[in-house]
């Protein structure tokens, strides 16, 4: 079976890291059943600079036919917000249905954490995001612009069935690891309208899944206790921006961004998933082979699971890891002297 | 002189801090000329439980011709969220048009930081929380609830003089500081309406003060930032929610919530300001004496500065740092064993 694989390697250190991603894949691909079509598409914001899109009009369709997406990062100064991300990855998270940000917050072994005294077994769980709704609407809009009574109207979106298949997913996923707990985050006790109604949708689920914990915090005390607590935590939900948020916060206490794997699924098998690393394009650093591959490598074993490439998935997972636990080898954001091609030789030699 | 502060020790924890905060200001206006008259108000969830409000429906009348307005915390279990915030907390402090949430965020001398290897040099910034407008707008609803296609809308509505009115607050602080240095948080590459028109807002006001350094963040990685590099940040004002988020998860990292003190202040002198901890009722610690008075005399200090009351405020919060300082009064949650009136003495004790 040959898994087809669409690459974005985008700008910046994104197009850096896809190499790693590659050699990664190519030296599995050497096992006698595992195989890959990689598909390359320059869609980036120096693909805007020539063509005036960050991907053709027929760009969605294109990328449809593929198992997966692999994404390095795009965004370049100079090139606005809202057309790298608007024009690329929001429409691609959207239109394919990838309802699931998946990104899992665990200290590899080896790394220090920025909170003291805290290891490898302190800092362990999933953020589920929402990744399709919410406070990502695009309805909105201004009124009295340019005068002293403009103002702007955002509105967050929270639907039953947005909220029941995430939901779902995240208590699913609590369900099938040891300690079975979500907690959930919210913030009914100041936001009137939205955050009450996905707060009952959890309340609605929860009986489906006896099994399971259900904890909720608001947001901000949520945020707060995974810097005091973060051993309270297994599996944590929460609406697009929540998870947004919290999502960044969990790698910056595991490592930094430079580390941070994320998974955009949608677990009906007839549309393409997107892998990326949680880190930007990094323009400030790009160019100059100092870019950390974890995130991108760890990214791929996420891929790998997703495809049900699990052998592939635990041998490069073990591989990363043995390489960050002996600790010979280090990037520079994690305190060492290697560079991206060193670091990714030394994971591709403990592959074998 | 007099002061007239009106007290609303609250429920849980918020009354059995209040004391604290009382002996304080009884010990400094032995001095002469500092004279407060305090009115006490019961408004709380026992209030609540009794008369089926939370506040008499001239509540906010009765507050209007104080000072100020010192409150423990409000919230018990039992009575929902929206009873207990909506009904007392959030209506002072949008009818008293308290604009402002300042939330100073600073490593007390002999606190430890939950971040490794990170000192009082290292955390000390003031979060500028918007405090009447943003994500906590009224405006929204549902439709076709208890149905499959059940949604919710939220309205986040931002104005524009709601955005220069806390955005001049934050750049006049900054520009009172060492550093200059005004950090924002921001969305716009994700949520396309709001924080875009917030970003112009900034744009807008950042000329008038050409001495600021102006620096833009995308909230999520504000608050990585925050964990990684807290000695970044000198002033961050945020909206409502992201106010909120932060000025959570700064004390975290800085002795946790029960030591962080907070101001929700209306500049202009005819209506009070409130003065609060930002921590909660905690009904789970109540009654036991354990409860950290420190984030209550320190919402002192930050009371007594608002009524320009400046010695007595660096000689409160001189005392109790010396206390923190010292470290051998210590309260449980920092890893001591004195209760909320040992550590109230030991501070009174310091002060003279
Ligand atoms: C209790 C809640 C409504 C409140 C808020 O979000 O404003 C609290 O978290 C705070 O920060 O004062
Ligand atoms: C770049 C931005 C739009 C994006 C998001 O907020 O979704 C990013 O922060 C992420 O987490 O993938």
């Amino acid at each position: 079976m040959t898994h087809r694989i669409a690459l974005i390697p985008g700008d910046g250190i994104g197009a850096e890291v896809m190499p790693s991603a590659l050699r990664c894949l190519e030296a599995l691909s050497r096992r006698p059943g595992l195989n890959f079509e990689f598909t390359d598409f320059p869609y980036s914001c120096e693909y805007y600079a020539r063509h005036g899109v960050m991907m053709p009009a027929d760009g969605i369709e294109q990328l449809r036919p593929h198992d997966a997406i692999l994404l390095g990062a795009v965004g370049y100064p100079g090139v606005p917000d809202h057309v790298s991300l608007w024009g690329l990855l929001l429409p691609i998270r959207r239109e394919f249905g990838q309802y699931v940000n998946l990104r899992p917050v665990r200290l590899l072994r080896g790394l220090t954490s920025a909170l003291r005294d805290r290891g490898p077994e302190d800092i362990n769980y999933l953020v589920v995001r929402e990744n399709n709704e919410g406070e990502y609407s695009d309805i909105g809009g201004r009124m009295y612009d340019g005068l002293p009574e403009a103002m702007a109207i955002q509105a967050n979106v929270i639907t039953r069935k947005g909220s029941e298949r995430i939901l779902d997913y995240a208590f699913r996923l609590a369900e099938s690891r040891a300690r079975q707990t979500l907690a959930y985050a919210t913030k009914s006790n100041g936001i009137k309208h939205s955050m009450p109604f996905w707060d009952e949708q959890v309340a609605g689920m929860a009986p489906r899944y006896p099994a399971v914990n259900v904890e909720q915090y608001h947001v901000d005390i949520l945020a707060a206790n995974l810097v005091t607590h973060p051993d309270w935590f297994d599996v944590i939900v929460g609406t697009n921006l929540f998870g947004d948020i919290l999502s960044d916060l969990g790698p910056a206490t595991a490592g930094g961004i430079g580390v941070a794997p994320s998974a955009n699924i949608n677990p009906d098998p007839g549309v393409p998933s997107m892998f990326e690393p949680v880190h930007g394009s990094a323009p400030d650093i790009a160019g100059q082979d100092i870019a950390n591959p974890i995130a991108m490598i760890w990214t791929v074993v996420m891929m790998l699971e997703h495809l049900n490439e699990n052998d592939a998935a635990t041998d490069l997972m073990s591989a990363l890891e043995a390489v960050t636990g002996e600790g010979k080898v280090m990037t520079r954001d994690l305190g060492g002297t290697a560079g991206t091609v060193e670091f990714t030789d030394r994971v591709l030699a403990e592959l074998g």
